[in-house]
This record gives structure tokens, sequence and C-alpha cells, in this order.
């Protein structure tokens, strides 16, 4: 990797948490959650277990889901966003184990998906996609999966 | 109603938000979410709208699933506690359509429902069950709708 993509890289990252910020203050300050690696193709979030526990000692759910909501958020930046908008339909999110420690949401697509999608949506106005997501807390364990439908809709159709 | 029981069902609301702020104070105080309404079988809450939008002036959706997502902490006041604690296992939300004003979340179980699920946990240690939630906005209109299983466990099993 050359330096410039390192640079490229860390600017998209800082970019989305920017936006965060300014978008959902709720969850940038609230809950202390951020951007740790976004990518085209690629974006990863981080919350801390502080302020987040509920009284059991656990992570709250509610969290769990933001961490990963917010990753649909910043696959936007994947894709082409002077031509199209990606919009959350539904999501559905499963609790395997308790967290009780931070947790890591991570959600990918290839670039062949990414340029399909965009393909369909510049021809029929819309294109529907799922974005699966993985939280595991820091020894790596999946603490929750969530798999959420989009549609990416071509501005002004 | 008699007197008495409004009071009971005034002081089971004042328990749960009490319960809220002292458990989840990211929900309580960042977002403002307050329950309107618990009473055995019926658990209703609301959530502000300023605070809680993003760029594109509507709720942002992590806070439309927790105001259901709370729900479920607030329908365990349905059960006998000395003896059931339930747990959530999955969650499902559709958005329907953008909310522009503060939304307001409703479930209900029957008494029929909750005694027989009651009866399945002592006998065999737990019981499933599903909570449908709905979201709606300040004019009546639904925002969103939510699916929630559950698992209620015999404490001890």
């Amino acid at each position: 990797m050359t330096e410039n993509a390192e640079t490229a890289e860390t600017a998209l990252t800082d970019m989305a948490n920017q936006f965060l910020e300014a978008t959902i203050p709720v969850v940038y300050n609230g809950m202390g959650l951020r951007f740790a690696d976004v990518r085209p193709g690629i974006a990863a979030a981080e919350v801390p277990f502080d302020g987040n526990a509920n009284h059991l000692g656990t992570m709250y759910a509610g969290v769990l889901f933001t961490v990963a909501e917010v990753l649909g958020g910043a696959m936007a930046f994947s894709f082409d966003l002077s031509r199209f908008l990606p919009v959350v339909k539904d999501m559905q999110i499963r609790y395997r184990r308790p967290a009780t420690s931070k947790v890591r949401s991570v959600t990918s697509l290839t670039p062949e998906r990414i340029a399909e999608l965009q393909s369909i949506a510049e021809e029929t106005g819309k294109a529907e996609f799922v974005l699966t997501a993985e939280l595991t807390d820091e020894s790596g364990e999946v603490v929750a999966t969530t798999e959420g439908t989009y549609q990416l809709r071509a501005i002004g159709s």
C-alpha cells in the first residue's frame, strides 16, 4: 500500500466520523460510537462498553443494534453519491451472547456487487441489496449478527 | 376504574421510567425516551423528535428501533419476576415511512397468553414468544413496525 492510499483511507474514515457527529449526535456523543475503518466496500465501527451497559452488566441491546445500523450509512460512501442514495428498508438483529466489552461491527460488499447494484439502479431507478454484519467482542467472539435490506435509489427517480 | 387502580397503573409506569433511567441512561438521558403507559399486558413508550433527527430531517433509524426495543423490558412487569425473566433473542424492524415528529410505540399481550407462557416456562424451563409493536407519529401514521422474539426463562432453570 502506498502512503497516498493510506492517507486516502484514513480520510474516508475521518469523514464518516465527522458526518456521524454532525448528523446523529445522540450516537456519536451519547454512545461514543466511532467508525474504525471505512473504505470503498468495507465499513467497521466500534462502541465502548462504558456508558452502554444495562443492569445485568452487559451491553444494551439497542446499542448493539446501532453499531450495526450505522454501517449502512458508512457504506453509502461506496456508491457514487452524486447519482445514488441508499435507504434502509428493514433490519434484523440476532442476539447470540451477552457482550461485556467494547464491540466491533463489520460489513462489506465486493466491488463487483457495487458495480452491479449501480447498474441496476441506473436502468430501473432502484436496486435492493442486503448487508450482513457481524458483531464481535474484544476476544473475537460473535455477540450478534444483523441483516439489513437496503434500496439504492437513483437520484431523481 | 377506581382511584386506587389509576394510582397503581401510574405507579408501574413511573417504576418503569425509574428503572430505565437507572439501567440505560444513554436512552433515558441521551434520547429523552420515556415510558408513557405500562400496565400488565400493555407497554407504550414515546421518544421526542428534537435531538433524535438525522441530516435528512427525519428521526434516526436507531432511535426508532430503541423506542420499540425498550417495550420488551417494560413487558417484563407483566410476568411474575420472582419466578421468570424474559430475554430478547432477535428483533426485526420494518421502516414504513420517515418520522418527522415524536413517535409512540405500543405492544401488548393478553392475560391468557401471559398465563400460558408462565405455565409453559414453569413446566419446561422456558417459553418462546413474539412481541409485535407498532410505531406511530403524532398524526397517527405508522412509521415502522417491529417483531421481537423473546424467551421467558424460569429462574434457576
